[in-house]
């Protein structure tokens, strides 16, 4: 397996067999790319992840009940409305796209997935949608990916990208990821059938469906679930792989392959949280230690989540003090002589108390950096969790209060 | 009961029998009066309610474990510094302090109170502290409340106070509430022995310590525990009332007594809010129909301390999209078909659909107050929650990230 970041534009080595798309379909008011294609050049073994939200979006709801549960050949996506919050009619609105897409495309409307992002709330423009059908596929190209990772995004700054290769004999098998995501994060995914961050994965690699199933299930619980960058959950989050069926794998290709799906992933929810609205510094929580992985996934997103600790990560300050208040707030017992804090390596709060100023420095110092890890010892248990968090800047507010 | 807002500066009506004083022991580093007492004439009966943060403060720690169960007769609070993240030393310092003071005062050191609030993580400058001592006896007056309750503040803009009276028979007792709060402000108290918001209640009322304590745990419920700034739950938290015992109330009047008590204490909590780090708006959230009294909590706390909510607000936009994706993170299951969300009155979401851009501009129109009631009605069962919430501001963030 080489591991190659393909995060630049042009020139992404896509998996054989996928074409994309993407055109402007006047779903955002301010207009561009809106709409995107992925059309597979044969029915593909899928595995899908979706928010858990109680207010699922009409996509989400459409991909639960309506697909195909053994194969899709094609994706559509649009950002600048996310159809969620619509009600019965949003769901018309997107069997209206599949049955006009399945048509176009020449395909059954149960292989067609569906997934949007941006304002909820808004009724689609289906009319407009339809008729940029025909030029969505006409212009699906295998080097269109690029094009296609910039269409899906909303307050993004960038795409998001990432590849690997595995091999398995003489031959090879690509894996390709891409999402979106800036603002709303903090998914939950369900992959046992739950941001608004949009993932989506394709391989020519030949994967049973339970399989990839389990192996989205695990990456996707190492990846976008450990994720946040405002707290908010959103109605939209999805993440789909592909899986052509091309090139075959042997048991050591298949561990390798499950391997580069969660690095791939992982990427894609870093990505995403470098990305996030505002942001200017990230940080990492690990809190070790713990009674429990659940534990320590409480107390670390307690800390990642926390606005003073996030306000003290973008003034550039090792506020320890902050972490342990938000530590404290879980209810989960701990005991302050055993617990130690590690900003950038600095041990910050260790036997029971503060360190010197000296070291505060020193840490201080580390959080100058765009990525800050944070550890947490919090025990001698065996619970470990990380979470990958953004600081909290006045833009964020800016983008949040003053948009549209 | 005659409803007097204290909230002004002078002639505050102290109930008879406690005296206040507040002087500038150097705690802050940007001066100021820093250090208060609350000196009552003889030992009171009390009822106190404390973070329920695992990382409690010192001078918590002290209430908790070192206080006479019965009476309590002074009490010591410091800003500037919170006394917490300080071990064992921290502890130590409460007892130089309450020791020092109870020989100054002339009574045990198990009566004296003490409650702390500031940054984390520094030992209190003890020696400084002790100095201040004697001065803050000697200047203790019946009319001193003015100057305690400002001693007390740390991002705080303004004091917070609330006053009622009491009559029984021809008799009248006073209820006397001061309290501060800004930042760090999610309390979840627990009354039956858990913010940093510090609230302090006199009255020279006669009530027994287990009707005190029951009337305190029901008043902060419905105050102090439905509040949230930030999200972030202090190590400080404190909610103490005395009572000093001089007027006999019969049932009735102990009925009003314990409203007194609530309508105050919900007075401070609004308060605390309305003054929260960088606040320009307040909103409320009252969730109705819920299945239980706890989901309904769950919802409209979900909604409460969203961000996209909270900047949403901010900016002026009745974004139900928003409140919908926040309701639905909790898992809580809910019917979209009969969920109802109105803004000032404003029904902007019901029968599964967002209302018409008519409707939208006239809840506009009431996000311009100083006050937003949101009211979400998610169904037809019994359970019913209100939480205080507050926008997001860049000057939250700036508060925050570039403090000291």
């Amino acid at each position: 397996m080489d591991s190659r970041n393909a995060g630049g534009r042009g020139g992404i080595p896509a998996p054989e067999g996928f074409r994309f798309s993407a055109t402007s379909a006047g779903i955002r008011r301010r207009g561009g790319r809106d709409f995107g294609l992925i059309l597979a050049d044969r029915p593909c073994v899928y595995a899908a992840a979706y928010t858990r939200n109680v207010a699922k979006a009409a996509p989400v709801l459409w991909d639960l009940t309506r697909l195909d549960k053994a194969r899709v050949q094609a994706v559509l996506v649009n950002s600048g409305n996310a159809n969620a919050g619509t009600g019965e009619e949003g769901l018309k609105d997107c069997a209206r796209i599949a049955t006009a897409a399945a048509r176009e495309l020449g395909m059954p409307t149960r292989r067609i997935f569906l997934a949007s992002t941006g304002k909820i709330g808004s009724r689609l423009p289906v009319d407009r949608i339809l008729r940029a059908l025909p030029g969505l596929k006409a212009e699906a190209d295998p080097r269109g990916v690029d094009r296609f990772s910039r269409a899906i995004l909303t307050t993004d700054t960038r795409p998001k990208l990432e590849h690997r290769t595995v091999h398995c004999g003489g031959r090879s098998a690509g894996l390709l990821g891409v999402a979106k995501g800036a603002g709303m994060i903090a998914p939950r995914l369900a992959a046992v059938p739950h941001a608004t961050m949009l993932a989506f994965a394709m391989t020519d690699a030949r994967v049973e469906q339970p399989e990839l199933q389990r192996a989205l299930a695990q990456a996707v619980e190492r990846s976008f679930n450990r994720i946040t960058v405002d707290g908010d959950m959103s109605t939209n989050d999805t993440v789909l792989v592909l899986a052509s069926g091309r090139v075959a794998l042997d048991r050591a290709a298949a561990a390798r392959f499950n391997d580069a799906l969660e690095e791939v992933l992982v990427s894609l929810a870093k990505q995403i949280v470098a990305d996030g609205e505002g942001v200017t510094r990230c940080f990492t929580v690990a809190v070790e230690g713990a009674r429990s992985g659940e534990d320590a996934q409480i107390q670390a997103r307690a800390v990642a989540q926390s606005l003073l600790v996030k306000t003290a990560v973008h003034g550039g300050d090792p506020n320890w003090g902050r972490m342990l208040a938000a530590l404290g707030s879980t209810l989960i017992p701990f005991s302050l002589e055993k617990l130690r804090i590690l900003i950038g390596g600095v041990a910050v709060f260790s036997g029971g108390r503060g360190c010197s100023e000296v070291m505060l420095a020193k840490a201080r110092g580390h959080l100058r950096a765009r990525e800050v890890p944070v550890r947490i010892s919090v025990g001698s248990g065996p619970g470990h969790a990380t979470i990958y968090s953004t600081d909290l800047s006045r833009r964020y507010v800016a983008i949040n209060a003053h948009y549209d």
